[in-house]
């Protein structure tokens, strides 16, 4: 099916209207649909606007407060805590990072956790805000288990992105935005509606022996039936499997367990005890001041000269280019900033219902 | 051929003599060479003693100062800059980490970066100075160039480690220690003496094309002749390739760029402008308060929660354990502690030709 191309303005402030009916406040759904949004024009749809249903049943559900109230609860010069008081996670992550960033500024480094929040959207997001303030940004969060830790045969660990962004000066900024698994599960349903078998290397079955059989290893993730995706370096310690799984806690260390919230295969409703409650996310920022260590100037021009050189490299053969993380989405957000944003059918279908659901006027084809 | 058994106090010993005989200050050479003996000591002989030649070679050609003075160039409460002065890594090393811990422990955090230094050993042994403060410590340095960038057929950027150390209660602490290429350097040596092909995803040839060959490879590394190590995820972007290769550039902008070293294709001798010099390699430290955030006990607490919840997890088809990061290495070094540290045939006889060559006494053996 063909996409449908929206206007990013309208789509967003369709989003905010969604969430206000829900009842969050204006300033937290605009921030919400801002997250969701900036993901579909750089290219990330996976974490876009075809979300919107899963936090509108969160809200609906009440394992996501619509009402949550964000709060620090213990600070210094550099380093706060934060209670994201179970509403959505991109206010949650909003505040943290600007707390992060305020600190920075001000006092060279600033570390800030958040707990009791829900996913968050690109980690990317929450980095790059950073770059205004010319500060390098850190951006984690630990999530849903779906990831099988070496010699494991279940889903014990989260897909636990990091992200960092560095300013350059006539180059765009390095903003490296990954998750600590092989693949997000949004790529097994790419090669599920494609009928294909997924790349050996890139999930276990039940057994937690790899398998390429898609339909399997979706049906074993959605009955948590043993089985699931890869850490970064795949099965086993051959190509270092072992590595992705180590950044994965790496992420849950520092978001999870520093932050209080939950970890590893508890960030999820259904809790140890066996009560049904708040998914209990936990973030992870940071935001250093290029200043405290080296000529902001200097640092610029160094970026520059590393990603250009890095840029314009031998090829290896068949290769036309050689990217910088985030220069993609760069290219995606120009592109799609100018044309309008591609949506799924199913998504828009997913919109058109909200719309009449909640009275909420759909307007924001292109 | 069998390795030899040697006590490790005397062979650290033993290499604190060469250091001193070279110029090194006797504490500095006292740090150098318990580096390199942890480094045994832990399992990972590719980084200990193994390397002495190279240091005693750079120093003796005087790309690595001998009388070389750490010095601190300008600082905040929770941040630092240190100059290496061109002298051994370890010690510049040891001092930068040191700072962070200071800071950190009276400031909450502390973040340091070191330029003008050389190859510092493990990462692990500076993120583990942290623990016995109770802190999170982070340790990264940039290193030669001999990982080949996604798509690129050079070598260009370094293996780039990371390590994160954390505190736990009853469980050893989680150590994570990664180069953030597929294989270390190390590994097709072993292959090498093996005469065995090399696994497909560790390196590319000459033409940036995978390539299992490993005489190849490695004739090729030495010469610069393309092709090189893969960053972790492999070749391309089908197994995430450009996530190791991401990560590598992490650490680059942190140890390299941000602390004002050289980075990436120039942290070697033979330098942009043609003239042979100081290797400059970089380093970026970090040291984390744990009570800044939450209760110190909460936090070992959930540590060995999280840690024993993945080692009792049910094990993959034919796997006997699932393993935390570092404690492999814990193990090793509990029976090198006891037994004694193995140590190959070849590095006894660079002991032994040193021991004449210097006239130190060679008397490490069990």
């Amino acid at each position: 099916m063909a996409d449908v191309i929206v206007d990013e303005g309208r789509l967003a402030k369709f989003c905010t209207q969604v969430f206000v009916k829900l009842g969050v406040q204006e300033k937290d759904a605009e921030i919400t649909s801002d997250v969701l949004v900036a993901s579909d024009l750089r290219g990330i749809p996976s974490h876009g606007v075809a979300r919107l249903m899963r936090y509108v049943d969160g809200i609906r559900n009440k394992t996501i407060l619509s009402d949550a109230k964000v709060t620090i609860e213990k600070e210094t010069a550099s380093t706060g805590v934060v209670n994201g008081g179970n509403g959505l996670g991109q206010p949650a992550g909003y505040f943290g990072m600007n707390l992060a960033i305020k600190k920075a500024k001000d006092s060279g480094l600033g570390f800030v956790t958040v707990h009791n929040s829900n996913h968050y959207g690109i980690a990317g997001y929450y980095s790059m805000m950073a770059l205004k303030d010319d500060l390098i940004g850190i951006s984690m969060t630990n999530s849903a288990p779906l990831v099988v830790p070496t010699f494991s045969r279940d889903m014990l660990i989260g897909t636990n992105p990091i992200s960092l962004a560095a300013p350059a000066g006539k180059e765009r900024p390095y903003v490296l935005d990954m998750a600590t698994s092989v693949v997000p599960r949004g790529k097994f349903e790419v090669y599920e509606r494609q009928d294909k078998p997924v790349p050996l290397g890139w999930a276990v079955d039940e057994k937690g022996v790899p398998s390429t059989d898609t339909k399997r290893i979706i049906d074993n993730m959605a009955k948590t039936a043993g089985g699931g995706i890869l850490p970064l370096g795949g099965s086993g310690e051959l190509l270092s499997g072992h590595k992705g799984y180590g950044m994965s806690l790496l992420v849950d260390v520092l978001s999870g367990v520093l932050s209080g919230s939950d970890y590893g295969p508890w960030v999820k409703t259904l809790k140890k005890d066996g009560t049904k409650t708040h998914i209990n996310v936990g973030h992870f920022f940071g935001a250093i001041k290029i200043e405290n260590f080296i000529d902001l100037n200097k640092f610029k021009s160094t970026m520059d000269e590393m990603m250009l050189g890095l840029k314009e490299s031998s090829k290896a053969e068949g290769e036309k280019r050689i990217y910088i993380h985030g220069e993609k989405e760069y290219e995606k957000y120009d592109e799609y900033k100018k044309n309008g944003v591609p949506l799924q059918e199913k998504v828009i279908t997913a919109l058109k219902k909200l719309s009449e659901e909640m009275n909420i006027k759909y307007d924001i084809e292109k």
